[in-house]
């Protein structure tokens, strides 16, 4: 039942984010959008970012993906980077969520450094630095920083801005397109 | 003088916008910081999404950018592009407009629109359009969309929410590590 309160809660803190960005949101109207009293999300949130921080559970703990990309071939490795993204993208919430971490971190550092973390630290960096030791490089952080710069245009032209080519293609096609710039830029010389 | 007051209103317009975002710019706290009566902004703008176009005015024109990038030898279109993005990035109004357009069009339209016409109709798009009548391909759009998802990549990560590894490297190595990639977006097979 709590439970319950604090999903509904994040469910509706998720939608107004993602239809009028951070700044725009009240807690009062999440509230509001929620059916519950304002205090409630006082109970279950210390602030904004805070409750900002709660929309943004992935459907796919960055841990279990950092090893499923470690367990398959490693010529396949930027190929299975972006097919689980576009794959968890077609549904909506992560979509969502996502992307308002994208709009926010144009604008708040405490967003900027959740998406550096997020991105960087938790995948692409272990995904890199276990590659870099295979193959005997020393540039990891700037691989693993190339290939984020890559999956975040991906998402910004595919899902955010819609530009028409992209948000056409089908997931095979950008799998096939994109797949082997990541594995440039992870194991490329 | 009135270019000047013109000048004067577009200057604090950029700042005011990259400060505070789009949403939450009034043109009274634009007229303030430009230090005019708040009725001349009126009287050189119709609305504020005509106020965010002016702030836009980018310092290289996209016909002779696409000119140069044409005139060089194709192999190096790539390197041209992104050496082109980065040259001009180490000054401050050009890339605090193209980073107040990314975060204002993953909220709106209207500046999704704006990017989308001035990154793929205006520049990519042609450059595209004239090198797959040359490699007798006909998917145009979409090379020139994958090579916009990785500028704006580039964009986000380098200089929006500043990954160090990727605000850290030279130009050089920028140029050296990205432009093969949009090379291959818009030449390869």
């Amino acid at each position: 039942m709590a439970g319950d309160t604090r999903d509904a809660i994040v469910a509706a803190a998720r939608a107004e984010f993602s239809a009028k960005g951070y700044d725009s949101t009240s807690l009062r109207a999440v509230a509001r959008r929620a059916e519950v009293d304002p205090a409630l999300v006082h109970h279950y949130f210390d602030d904004k970012a805070d409750l900002f921080a709660a929309t943004l559970s992935f459907p796919i703990r960055p841990d279990i993906l950092v090893a499923e990309v470690l367990r398959g071939p490693r010529d396949a490795i930027g190929a299975t980077i972006i097919r689980t993204i576009v794959t968890q993208f077609d549904a909506g919430p992560a979509r969502d969520a996502l992307l308002g971490l994208l709009r926010t971190a144009l604008g708040h550092e405490f967003a900027a450094g959740m998406l550096r973390q997020f991105l960087v630290r938790e995948v692409l960096g272990r995904v890199a630095a276990v590659i870099s030791t295979e193959i005997g490089t020393d540039d990891a952080d700037l691989r693993a920083s190339l290939a984020a710069s890559q999956i975040v245009g991906l998402i910004f032209a595919r899902y955010g801005i819609r530009i028409d080519a992209l948000a056409e293609a089908s997931n095979d096609e950008i799998v096939r397109r994109i797949g082997p710039v990541v594995q440039r830029y992870l194991l490329g010389e």
